[in-house]
C-alpha cells in the first residue's frame, strides 16, 4: 500500500479540518505504537482509515449496515456510531486491507468493545487525545497516555461514557461492556 | 398482613437510622402511588420490605444467591446490589408475600431494569428522593417527581449511572438497560 497515495485518496473524502484530525490521530497513534511495541505501520494504516466513512450520507451508511449484515443494533443508536463499522468494510472491500487487527481497530474506534487488542486500544485512545482535541480532562488523559495502555484506555472509555450519560443519551452495549471490563480490571472500588 | 406487626419485625432487622429511612420511603412511595393511581397498600408493603436484607452478612447473601439460583452475575458486582433480590426472596418465603409486582419492586429497587411496572418505578424513585436523601441534584428530582413517572424514573436512573461512572465502578447490566430504555423514550438527543 502506497501511503502517499492513500493519504491523497483519504483527503478527497473529507473536509480539510477532518483530514488534519486524521493526520494528528496517525501521529499520535504512531507514538503510542512505538511506546507500546506495536506495529507502527499498522497503527498509521488504521489511523488513516479510521474516519474514511465519516462524511458519507446517513442513508448510505444505513443501507450498507443493512445490506452487508453489519450489527443491526447500530441503527437504534446515534449515527455517530455507524462510520466505524462501515469504514472497516470500505477499507477491506475497496482498499483490500486484509489485516484483521487493522480492520477491527477501524471498526471499534468509536464504541470500544471488550477484549480489545493493543492496536484497537491505541486507535481508540489516539482519536480521543490527539493534540487538536479540547474537552475537560483531556490534559490529564494525555499525561497518562504513555504509562499503561489499559489505564489510558480505561480512562478514555470512562470519559466517553460519562459524557454520554451526562447528556442523557443511550450508551451502546459494546461501550458499556468495554467500560465495565476496564472498571473490573481496576479492581473493586467500594461505593 | 398486619402492617404494625410487619413494621415491628422489620425494625428488628436493621439499625434505627435505616428503619427511619424505610418509613420515609414508605411515606414517599404512598404519595407517589396516590398521585399515579397505583395501589397505596402495595406501595407501602414494597417500601417496608425493600431493605429487609440490607444488613445481612455478605456471606449469607452470597450463599442465598448461589443456593436459590438467583442471577449469578450479581456476585461479580458490588455487594450493594445483592440485598434487593435476596429481600424479595425473604418477603416471599418468610413473610408469604405472593404479589409478584410487590416482589419485583423489592427485587429491582437498587438496579432498575427494562419494562418496569409503575409500582417498581415508584419504589425505585421513592428510595432515591425520600426527604432524608442528600446528594447534588436531589431537589430537582423531587420537583419533577409528581409530573410524569417515566420522566422522574429516567432522571433517577441517569443520576445513578452517572454517579457510578464518575466513580469508575462497574454498572450492572440491568441498570444500563434501564437507563438506555429511558434515554430512548426521551427521544434522540443528537450528540
Amino acid at each position: 500500500m502506497d501511503v502517499e497515495k492513500l493519504r491523497n485518496e483519504i483527503s478527497n473524502r473529507m473536509p480539510v479540518a477532518r483530514y488534519e484530525h486524521v493526520l494528528r490521530v496517525a501521529e499520535t497513534a504512531k507514538g503510542l505504537a512505538e511506546n507500546y511495541k506495536v506495529s507502527i505501520v499498522n497503527a498509521e494504516l488504521a489511523a488513516l482509515f479510521h474516519d474514511i466513512a465519516k462524511f458519507m450520507a446517513g442513508d448510505s451508511l444505513r443501507k450498507i449496515i443493512v445490506d452487508q449484515n453489519l450489527d443491526k443494533r447500530l441503527l437504534l443508536f446515534d449515527q455517530e456510531l455507524w462510520h466505524g463499522p462501515v469504514g472497516a468494510l470500505i477499507a477491506h472491500e475497496e482498499f483490500k486491507i486484509e489485516n484483521v487487527d487493522v480492520l477491527n481497530a477501524i471498526r471499534f474506534h468509536t464504541t470500544g468493545r471488550t477484549n480489545m487488542s493493543q492496536l484497537e486500544k491505541i486507535i481508540y485512545v489516539a482519536d480521543k487525545i490527539e493534540p487538536g482535541r479540547k474537552f475537560p480532562g483531556v490534559e490529564q488523559l494525555r499525561e497518562i497516555a504513555m504509562q499503561d495502555l489499559d489505564k489510558i484506555m480505561g480512562a478514555c472509555i470512562q470519559q466517553s461514557v460519562l459524557f454520554l450519560v451526562s447528556k442523557g443519551v443511550p450508551v451502546y452495549p459494546d461501550s458499556i461492556d468495554c467500560y465495565n471490563e476496564q472498571a473490573f480490571k481496576r479492581g473493586n472500588v467500594r461505593i
